[in-house]
């Protein structure tokens, strides 16, 4: 019985794009792939296990970091080709999701140009601004 | 002045995915992708401007339905190849993102097959149930 598998719908690469988000919060903390085997591992175990395209295997977050996440609910979407995550982030308070020892992957906000008008002229000019602080040491998580 | 841009790892298709979440709420609302130049105009028009892969060209998220994204942040990950908007999800209250008239995509959970153990001992065995209402006709917004 693991038709609920065969509904997802795996790219071309036998993988699809996963949003974590942490359950307390409501925070996105990052996105990874799964393939079909992450997927099983993932609802098996009640932890997040995603699919490493650099390292072409399956990656068990929180293997090197202790970073585990705990999975509370697994989503799909209309399409059946993304897939949601709600988890609690382990290892440390308040969680690291990220590799750079922040909470949340998501910590670059674009900031328009100052002075800039609402762009109806031209493109829009602007920059990435880091505003989320490094919670630990990447080194230190990482040994 | 548009190297932020540059900074983003446009995938080989020139595509990077986008995760919408309702600023008011935390709630992931969908995933989708943009090219150069829908991330050029959601800066500039402030709403949400992705790209159709399906139809091949830019998509200026409530075109046809009305329910259009105001966007209130721009996010951009560690790796710098996935975004986060930040939105207000216009044209009903509650905001409808989903094309099915849901206000998510991810309607659709995951529930472990009543009477299973924790799988320690096999595949886990569920289906996916959809847990969120339709809260308006689909044909209805799609004329």
């Amino acid at each position: 019985m693991t038709d609920w598998l065969d509904a997802v719908r795996w790219d071309a690469q036998g993988l699809v794009p996963v949003i974590a988000q942490e359950a307390s919060s409501g925070d996105v903390l990052m996105m990874a792939w799964m393939n079909r085997e992450a997927l099983a591992q993932t609802a098996a175990l009640g932890r997040a296990v995603y699919y490493s395209r650099s390292r072409a295997r399956l990656w068990y977050k929180g293997e090197e970091s202790g970073h585990v996440q705990q999975v509370h609910e697994i989503r799909l979407d209309c399409d059946a080709d993304v897939l949601l995550l709600k988890v609690t982030q382990l290892g440390h308070q308040p969680g690291i999701a990220c590799h750079t020892g922040r909470h949340s992957c998501f910590y670059l906000r674009w900031q328009p140009e100052s002075g800039a008008q609402p762009a109806t002229t031209g493109p829009a000019e602007g920059r990435w601004l880091s505003v989320e602080p490094v919670l630990k040491d990447p080194e230190s998580i990482y040994r």
